[in-house]
């Protein structure tokens, strides 16, 4: 039984969860979707009411009978690497894996479905009220009379992205700014704005989540940082317990968001209360290992490597004919 | 109580609803996702752990506590018609307005999250199977040796396209080809092929499904006609009877696909089998209605103007203030 990873070749973090896999003997299959076609084969046959799949990375060959789990962590778009890309190649390709790996009910981390919706910050921001987060107030608004009436009501508050960097330019910084109520809110009309009402912070925080594992980390903020991300600061991440209510909540939104992982943001203010800020559904977490020194990788592999669930009557059946192309 | 019409500007078919919905007096408001933001203002605010939201067309305002149901038809890219378009204004319109509407527990025809998975046509083979179909065999490959295995075993198989026309080219006609085992296959390498039986027909079969009901036109097909969408015929679309096998497999597979609308293609062959061809989640029907007087238009506006559904503790609650921007 083996552990797919769709992720791009250059990705320590799945070389950490890779080594942990390797030292409990967990067969690994890892494909970059912009390999296939070409360094992949890919083939699924529907017939006599059955379903069988393969997949063919340098030789090594998956039946997706002999799928345990699925690692969406950071896959290139499907045949990016073709000798002659294109966005039609592109989508073909896609249905064909994404489609036969959507009939094998195996676990995933995260699915494909969950993740697409996990990634719009209105929705995290309403799942983070309900699961009993304190949330900043918050809103999203192309009108500039609303934009000002918010500014005006809570005073400090910040200006940030919804769906982070521009696509094609994921290393341009959009730091979160602070603003005031006599800002000029008229390009608001251009594009959505969100503004949130500014959480004076002692530290941020990390939380990491495997499963029901909870990894949380602190950094200790300067006065009045805003972007934890940017600005220099001596202090590093830190392990911190998570508080029961904290784990209650964090619960309850993986549950709402059926997420396997995510990496949750934080603003813990002067009296300790951490204020939900983000839901990252592929969050990074080997920089929080490295200096925590949580064994968070670790427990992604053994989440990975936990037994199949049993078969269902879902989109696939887990009775499968075992034999690979010969 | 409104209904949410996600549309381009010219679109007969949600004409043709919008004429049902206003002879019932239901309230309507049509919006394209490109108008946004410019003709359309939109506005979601989180705070005491409550949400509120709204939405603005042409001064007239939609509070998402008032919001009956959505129908997503032909939407345009959010902020497509901006003045100073990009992908990045186009990811933060997308978060903004869907992030929204998904924090509110309305209908939905269809739930993007399903429509996304529905479209993936290896899955719908599967789910087609589990439901009870009858489906041609069928190989997505990106092996040479594989297609022409296939091709052998099965003696007459037709190519066609999973995904459909190339983006941004959706009038380039790729019609389904039939071919042999003799063919040359090597192409099959640089991209994946869909092969599939060629099934002998007697009729084509669109199966049209508004919730629970039905709606099946046949039309004739000329002896040896692969593909139904071109070429002349003198044949036209008739109303047919469901056959009540079908009908349990079509709950099923709405069911299991979690699709409130579906616009199923069939092969009839001379047996009188319904061979399950493909699924489209947001399938055309007006030229159905229209050449056999079925009242599908109605059956869609009389869906969208159910009641809604009671409030349910999901990513959203159906108490809400009432108040619009003022």
């Amino acid at each position: 039984m083996t552990v797919l990873i769709l992720t791009c070749e250059e990705d320590v973090t799945a070389d950490m969860v890779v080594a942990r896999l390797h030292e409990t003997g967990t067969p690994v299959m890892r494909l970059d979707p912009a390999d296939l076609p070409g360094k992949a084969v890919l083939s699924a046959e529907y017939a006599h009411g059955d379903f069988d799949g393969h997949l063919s990375v340098n030789g090594h060959v998956l039946s997706t009978g002999g799928l345990r789990s699925v690692w969406v962590r950071r896959p290139g778009e499907p045949a990016a690497h073709a000798a002659h890309p294109s966005p039609w190649l592109t989508a073909e390709t896609r249905q064909a894996l994404y489609g036969m790996l959507h009939c094998v009910p195996t676990r995933w981390m995260n699915h494909p479905r969950s993740a697409e919706q996990a990634r719009l910050k209105p929705t995290q921001l309403r799942v983070a009220h309900l699961s009993g987060f304190a949330v900043p107030p918050t809103v999203f608004t192309t009108s500039p009379r609303l934009a000002q009436q918010f500014a005006e009501e809570h005073r400090d508050v910040v200006v940030k992205s919804a769906s982070g960097p521009p696509p094609g330019e994921p290393g341009l910084a959009l730091p979160t700014t602070l603003i005031g109520p006599d800002a000029d809110f008229s390009a608001v009309a251009a594009g959505p704005a969100l503004l949130q009402r500014y959480v004076p912070k002692r530290a941020d925080i990390r939380l990491t989540c495997v499963g029901t594992r909870l990894f949380a980390a602190r950094k200790r903020a300067e006065p009045g940082q805003v972007d934890g991300r940017f600005g220099d600061t001596e202090h590093a991440w830190e392990a911190a317990a998570v508080p029961e209510r904290i784990g209650r909540a964090v619960h309850e939104y993986l549950s709402l968001a059926q997420l396997a992982y995510a990496a949750l943001d934080f603003a813990e203010d002067e009296d300790g209360v951490w204020w939900f800020l983000e839901c990252n559904q592929g969050g990074q977490f080997g920089f929080v290992e490295l200096e925590t020194g949580q064994p968070i990788s670790e427990a992604v592999a053994q989440w990975l490597a936990a037994p199949r669930i049993p078969a269902q009557r879902s989109t696939g059946s887990a009775a499968r004919r075992g034999a690979g192309p010969s």
